[in-house]
């Protein structure tokens, strides 16, 4: 759940802003005085202005998800400039291409034994393992 | 490649943002003026300042990728906003989980097969097709 602390001091976005944290503050809930780099990092990829804006345009009860997504793309593009997580998607992408061929090689291997199409003596018989 | 159209009209960064396009603009290599929905979509997400800063802060050979996964970004934050491309991500990690269970257990068939631990009889005798 969103922690809210506005009760003690103010929110990590009112901090970083050098603002007076107020009850209704839209980032409260979501950006706990006691992670700084949360609220450090949204702000240096989206702005806070973007960030305040996203939460009004969704439901309440989604707008912890939306915090946590927008944190995690910006703690990526800080990581990596040019591909953010755009380059997990082209990791897990090719993955996922990866492992259905393999997967379908190995299908493709199956049907062959489990359709009996076992290597055969050249008359004919099949060879199997000692009984 | 980056387009540049500096010498015709100004590109689509400037001409959102009415100011006149220098033979310099950062943006006018990766933002056409035929493409005007791209710097649009990226200045929403992320803000025209924030996304100047980062190109400068890349090397000149990796903007027209760190432009491009921005606008990536930027199109899915438009269309989901409350997951952004990160819902692209939750998609793609549970397909290489499934995959790789999927392909694990097809493994494990195989082996099975290979080893010939095929069915057998009660007096030990292998259960084969017909010859």
């Amino acid at each position: 759940m969103a922690s809210s602390s506005y009760s003690n001091s103010p929110c990590a976005a009112c901090k970083f802003l050098r603002r007076k944290c107020m009850p209704d503050c839209i980032f409260s809930p979501y950006f706990p005085p006691e992670e700084p780099q949360k609220f450090a990092n949204v702000h240096k990829i989206f702005g806070a202005s973007n960030v305040s804006k996203l939460l009004n345009e969704v439901q309440p009860h989604q707008r912890e998800d939306a915090v946590n997504s927008l944190a995690y793309e910006a703690e990526a593009r800080i990581r990596d400039p040019v591909y953010g997580c755009v380059g997990a998607i082209s990791v897990l992408q090719r993955q996922v291409i990866r492992l259905q061929k393999e997967l379908d090689a190995t299908n493709a291997d199956l049907i062959r034994y489990t359709c009996n199409e076992m290597p055969t003596t050249q008359d004919g018989r099949r060879i199997i393992g000692e009984g």
